[in-house]
């Protein structure tokens, strides 16, 4: 077994929408390199800031105060031009002109995928952290981001819950997640929702009223619907569909982009922390072209064909105790 | 001068939509009744309640560790009954029935209305506390809970500026304000914001283009607009504005009801403690159809009539503060 | 294999200090135990009041609006009469009166041994709930209350690091942890301390001196260093040990009770529903003497012995982390 | 009457202990000279940094993305070389080179005295922003960074009393004030206390105990005792005296100085900005030795004499409300 060849300088960018954690992971990547004598890049507004070549160097100080700040200090952006095999060889070459062995990539699949391609057409070893607030990443218990987002969303629903207990009153409140769950069922769960409705488990009209009618029932003057943005129709059609069939009146809201800011929380911070030197001992190690992910503690290794081949369901388990905590 | 006739029974009420600190007033009135050897009725869900005899006796461990809670635990609902007279003699019955010598509202303007028919037609001593997060209730600085909406509306303008400054975007939040723009200039002076719109100062769009345009030009990367929600269009109106005109792409965000909720903040909570005690003590020296207002420090009494009449303006020192700041 | 003997009854306690998420624990076992038929009754007081005889039912509405709440709603002290022999008797005397057939107890090892002898000597079914913000139960990666504490000692640290930062100071702030570094650990990881110290790690005044040596030397003017209260000296010995060798002025912050209050965070309320409705499907399954767990996402039943006998590390890898990030 | 002469460039500093609102009002500094044609100097580590000459001119995007900061970004030191005259003319000699007019500084009265100083000795226009936790500066109804400092405060309430609800326990915190009981006072009754010691009103040990045993007798299980730091004895005193003269263990929280730090609140953030904006044009309209506030809404202007003769009273009505609503 050969050893691999040694890295003396590291690229890091952010990708894709943001996430808080996604600052924490930027500064674990610089010291964690810095510590094992290595120099880091950052490139502002991700890969399109790499197409135009905006990189500069990083030292341990640069990215002192910044753990517990949301958005990103190396900006983000979503890139046209890297969809072309010309862009992604303009971005190598500013990588190469800039001395760089390698690249740690924070964002989310399509953000692994444009790493991906830089390694297969220009054999630059790639690396990627989870950041995204969905926690739609197959390999990785959680993403950076995720906790925070939770917690945002929980707090406005405990917020929402006050008026809705003081006014007796049924409020549909939609949370992200275009394509998945979590979100919605952790938040479902932790604000002691009546019902949850996720992309993975798309249900009837009758279902809905069946719901609405028990928990009338029950004597539940008011409710709180937690709505996943992906599934069908939305909070909208969720609220619509209320009105149209009982005749009750419903208020919605929308949290939208509040889900992404935000200082964040310990856990987001400490995933990042423990990912983003995961990121930088894997290269060292000779690794490439994988997500550094965590489940049940430990680090794990996940080939980016797999992040975007499979995906991770929603706990069943929770989903379950969801239903019979609502009672 | 005659002594005004002993007061040995009051009945309180929260009626339109709630605030945070609702509470604490509830409890200030019963504890300072109980203090002065007066007993409370607590009337639920507002004029309805009232209509419907739905009342209970107070003690001071009744309102025992609720002064941090928001929404009201009188609950609160909107009326029909109301508007009659029939509706209101028979809640003037019920205080009758339950010997209640003069009622306390927590609300706003609106329900100060429906106070003040009881005095008139039925001869019972009522006061008002100005109960409403959107501050606009003439004769007193602020109104009980719009502190805790300005500090939740914050919060959300600080988290959406993290996101606004990671994608160097343009975000439009739309708070709440259905005829005031207290809140919002607040919160567009608090928040750093760009510009602000109120429905005290409609602008042109050319003034709006020109904001955008003068933006730009200072190289800043981001925006936030805050928008007032009775600005003509409101947040969707401007919005669209933005990008009909400019062809910059904005993201709307419409904060809605998650500022009349959460445990409300220091201000809220002693405003309305100050406010509870002087609403006993107003009755109890004989007053009656007004409002207990606070102005630069002392209680002020203000006839009902004047705050339906009268309209307090946003302060214009601080509109221009907001437009100097935002160069 | 034979049936285990259903159950009809079961009775919850929480004991010890307090933690938040434990409402969100009770709700849970009473709402699981009603969706399955199974009536729950309510002990005041802990163990106290189990030999006193303070029990009432609990509905699953009794349970209604409580899983945001810090505290507990049961109450709980610590109990001298429940070391006796005879107290015990005395408290299994009243939950027979009560034809209670099994015993769910919220706490830390000191309560699963009340509840460890309560079967021994009289046969009744028990399980218990990891509820202690300490973090330091075997067989569960987190125990109730542990994310909440985390996340309010984080808060206080971010707010003391802008106070160190103006002035340039050195701050040392302690936060729980009696017998175990996990809060600590977590906190500086988090919050980006410049070291902490770990009763699982006890240092010598030279190293401690390094560390503030070559703070210096890198140009860090400020410094915040975490310390756990169970470290030999607690924060104050590491703050005095500073001064008397640097004659650096140092600030000292004991966090202390604060840290056990305040909403519990989602993921002590997800944490806390599923190992309260995990509880009561044990004890349906038969089973007794043991503690409900979560380790990587599924749930465990760890025999109460265990839980006294062996002890749970404090990750290395995240102490490892924690240096590197530091530099 | 003739023109004032003109200003070009003023400096700003931040001195004594920081306040969150700082940073706000430094960035209403810059932005309001820049918007009337000032240039600003901005001048680090108060007055030791201006007697050593660490001056950078502060533009309007150097202020950008602050008003939400913690702390001072000019950081703060208490200076023992201003006390000596040699050293004032060091630092007016660095205002002169840097062609500074006029310098506002941002702290409490002891700062405006070292202002004072350098307007009598060396003749430049001067004038204060009441920047300090502790709202005891006379001529402004409140300070910089109070509001803050009571939100943080009574969120340390908050949780306590969650802890001393379950566990049926007195509490006694002691909050910030070295002098004056302003945040005692406001946090007492915010937080529901059942008791406060401020530094204005000394009580004998009898009072106290007066008032446990009505608590007690009252039926209240659990107590919060709020004790300004200023009060003689402390917290410590107040808590031995208790645990002396009844038997009855209470548990003491020193909140310190968690209470500087954290993101202003929407009320500091405002004042700070109208009062940076005011500082400015006083200067532009020739006055000097000045401190600026605010009171009732409007802005005022205080002779710095009058800042450490006079003394701002607690609120008589506000110490009786809170006596009141311990009932």
């Amino acid at each position: 077994m050969t050893e691999p060849t040694p890295i003396k300088r590291i690229a890091v960018l952010t990708s894709g929408g943001d996430a808080p954690g996604m600052n924490a992971a930027i500064r674990a990547v610089v010291r964690t390199a810095t510590y094992h004598g290595i120099e880091v890049v950052g490139v502002r507004r991700g890969f399109q800031g790499l197409h135009q070549g905006d990189l500069r160097l990083l030292g341990p100080r640069d990215v002192a105060n910044i753990i517990q700040r949301g958005g990103t200090m190396l900006l983000t952006a979503r890139s046209h031009t890297w969809r072309s095999a010309e862009g992604r060889a303009e971005g190598a070459r500013h990588l190469r002109e800039w001395h760089v062995d390698a690249l740690v990539v924070i964002g989310g699949d399509g953000s692994f995928h444009g790493a991906h391609f830089l390694q297969k057409e220009h054999g630059i070893r790639v690396v990627g952290l989870p950041g995204t607030i969905d926690n739609d990443l197959y390999g990785t218990d959680h993403t950076i981001g995720y906790f925070t987002a939770v917690e945002t969303a929980l707090d406005a629903v405990d917020k929402l819950r006050d008026t809705a207990a003081s006014h007796e009153r049924i409020f549909v409140i939609e949370v992200m997640g275009r394509h998945a769950g979590h979100i919605a069922l952790d938040v479902a769960v932790a604000g002691g929702a009546e019902e949850v409705f996720l992309p993975e488990d798309e249900k009837s009209v009758d279902d809905l009223m069946d719901v609405i009618r028990e928990s009338q029932a029950k004597g539940k003057a008011s409710s709180v619907i937690i709505v996943a943005e992906g599934y069908p129709g939305g909070g909208q059609g969720i609220a619509n569909a209320i009105t149209q069939h009982t005749g009750i009146d419903t208020r919605l809201t929308v949290l939208g982009h509040i889900q992404r800011g935000g200082s964040p929380v310990s856990s987001d911070r400490v995933l990042a922390s423990r990912l983003g030197q995961g990121a930088v001992e894997a290269l060292m190690a000779g690794k490439s072209n994988i997500m550094i992910g965590r489940t049940g503690g430990g680090l794990t290794y996940v080939p980016f064909e797999e992040t975007w081949e499979k995906r991770k369901d929603v706990s069943r388990a929770l989903y379950k105790c969801a239903k019979i905590l609502s009672i």
